[in-house]
């Protein structure tokens, strides 16, 4: 090893982020720690005789294309089928508004490169997905963060905000929102403020970066219109994946936007990976024309409500009273706060020592000023599991009480 | 669509070249056309019995991880298997020398990441690999050309350059290689030639990116050692792909290098795609695992010979007697240069009217500076429809000779 590597890496290196979710994840090797940190769908529920039969099938029939090389935008069949589904949804929508990506996390690596020069400022949610802020900041932007309350983004301060940057001749780039079930925060975004989000980007000329992983992973409550579906392709940009929906092992979601952001994102992941897996695209399509998603959703929704179920009522019972915790309609997570003398970054090594793994709130902030919360994932431990995990955090945060 | 997106777009994004390759092969819906365009396997050779039934077995047996979130560095199977593979070539390589990618495009595009501020300068083949150069044109590179003969890169050229730029205060980030069956040039870089290369990447600490997809596919004479396998993980940072020893559509590839380069890639592919795809790496794994990596190679290199024969021969009865072409010793690659009065752009759309296609020489240039070859592929179609495809342009050039 000769070289001093130090002075070769290109200046956005110094602007990493590992992911404290995956460091905190690597250190969880013992089997009796139960953990209620990663982001992970039950794979009990995973339709694996369909989904084997279906890869045996799209092998062996159609190898030269799913085996091959695939068009950049996606395989053909996938994009019709994408575009069907999405025209229920939003009208006019056609093909050069659908770009299938490697997963949503690809969607926001190439929205970070298209966008953002160093130094851009980009709004997003305090807290917010981890990923989301790590593609940002790889690109080196500025973040403005926006506080959430049970209603999601308070929309108020977004417009102070706005305002306030508008005076100081700053236009910001995006705004990055998870409006169903936000991840971390549990809540969704009202109609109300969705439409006032519309009407701010309208406003002040910023687009809306929508991230919609759990959407369909509805189980209580009823739907509230997409920001896209309430803009149309104006303003918004629409990140979508397969995996809460069908599988993340097959590294899909697609991008719904203007036709000239999907150009644009075409160029870009030609030099990303030049195509998405065409094996899996195959799968994916014809697992949706066969009609399996719908049943696929039939089982994971109650499935999913009675774990939440089960973490409410445990974090209820265990919990001491100065906690509080957000109750999502859907997806995959809790946001719990602790009192304030309670440091959650720091009573994470004794909660592997209690044999239970949670994700540090300060995780989800871009510079991890919250210290008093955790994220508590419900979707791919069973309700026992899921109880006895949080048994054992609530005897450990008891303890800690002055 | 109310948004001016010209003016939110990055800065980078004006440096976005697309594919002309796919530019021009998106016009080639024609089915009477002959394509040597491409740089596809033969899907005809692929072992799809095999991988069908591998793809239902991890499926079936083991999606709790094949259907699931992978680490980011790659699944723990395959990188044993890899790991393995590599330590029968390089001595010492441990796991923190090797990261699973989503193909070797993103290797390239990772690359480019960690290494590219706008503005630095990257060596390059001329001709060289046009994913390669996207990548880093996307991070605003500067290239600097040297040019190749038979005998590989001329690294006499490459020293005067890096002498000459020593002086101007400029230090190059890399220098960009393809050192077998070089894509588009067909020539591979000789020993005392990479014995060259190694010696002045120390001399002007310039790590050294070796792009070797193709190494396998050796149908003929003797393997030269990689500049990896000659400088162990010192200066040298390989890409390396299964798309050409598997199938395309898996989307893997791996990276092998300092364990401090391969950090930086793995935060770099956290934000990228969090992981490749599991089920695509599993049945990687279980395909080498169950020893079908050596038979399939064992019926992929003859074929190629036949069918690179089968182009050669053609070439020879077909082309103009002004005509010069390479003869690769393995890859999938012939790059020919027609008389200079000959324009292979304005040739190209009169070639589809004759339903032939190649790929136009000035795609692999940064500048597009050469219009006098094109890049035939003879992987793709069967000898007797290379022999028509040659026979087509051969007639065309011999119109066009003054």
């Amino acid at each position: 090893m000769s070289q001093n590597w130090g002075d070769k890496f290109s200046a956005r290196v110094g602007f990493f982020k590992a992911s404290a979710i995956r460091q905190l994840l690597s250190l969880v090797n013992d089997p009796d720690v139960i953990s209620l940190a990663g982001g992970m769908p039950d794979p009990e529920l995973f339709p694996k005789e369909v989904i084997a039969e279906i890869a045996k099938d799209v092998i062996t029939n159609d190898c030269g294309k799913s085996l091959q090389y695939g068009p950049t935008e996606g395989i053909k069949p996938l994009r019709e089928t994408l575009i069907k589904m999405t025209q229920e949804e939003i009208k006019g929508v056609t093909g050069d508004n659908i770009i299938v990506t490697t997963a949503s996390q690809q969607g926001l690596d190439m929205l970070a490169k298209i966008f953002i020069d160093p130094g851009d400022t980009v709004i997003v949610e305090a807290p917010s997905y981890v990923g989301g802020l790590q593609a940002l900041q790889s690109f080196q932007a500025n973040f403005v963060t926006i506080p959430l309350d049970d209603n999601g983004i308070r929309t108020d301060i977004l417009e102070e905000k706005l305002e306030e940057l508008k005076r100081k001749g700053i236009k910001p780039k995006l705004i990055y929102l998870i409006p169903n079930f936000q991840n971390p925060g549990g809540v969704t975004t009202t109609l109300e403020r969705r439409q006032k989000l519309i009407e701010l980007s309208h406003n002040y000329d910023v687009p809306l970066m929508e991230d919609d992983p759990y959407g369909e992973i509805r189980f209580e409550g009823e739907k509230v219109p997409s920001l896209i579906e309430l803009d149309n392709v104006g303003n918004v940009i629409a990140l979508r994946t397969f995996s809460k929906i069908l599988a993340p092992g097959l590294r899909l979601g697609w991008i719904i936007a203007d036709r000239e952001v999907i150009a644009k994102i075409g160029l870009a992941k030609q030099s990303a990976d030049l195509c998405s897996p065409s094996l899996t695209q195959y799968i994916a399509d014809k697992f949706i024309r066969d009609g399996h998603l719908k049943t696929y959703l039939d089982v994971v929704r109650p499935a999913y409500r009675v774990k939440k179920d089960a973490m409410l009522s445990a974090i209820e019972k265990y919990f001491p009273q100065e906690a509080t915790w957000t109750k999502p309609q859907g997806g995959m997570f809790v946001w719990a706060g602790v009192p304030n003398n309670i440091d959650t970054d720091e009573l994470f090594p004794e909660a592997l020592q209690k044999k239970v793994a949670y994700v540090v709130g300060s995780a989800f902030y871009p510079h991890g000023e919250d210290k008093h919360h955790m994220r508590l994932n419900f979707t791919l431990n069973s309700p026992e599991i899921i109880e006895e995990g949080i048994k054992r955090l609530g005897n450990l945060l008891k303890t800690k009480l002055s």
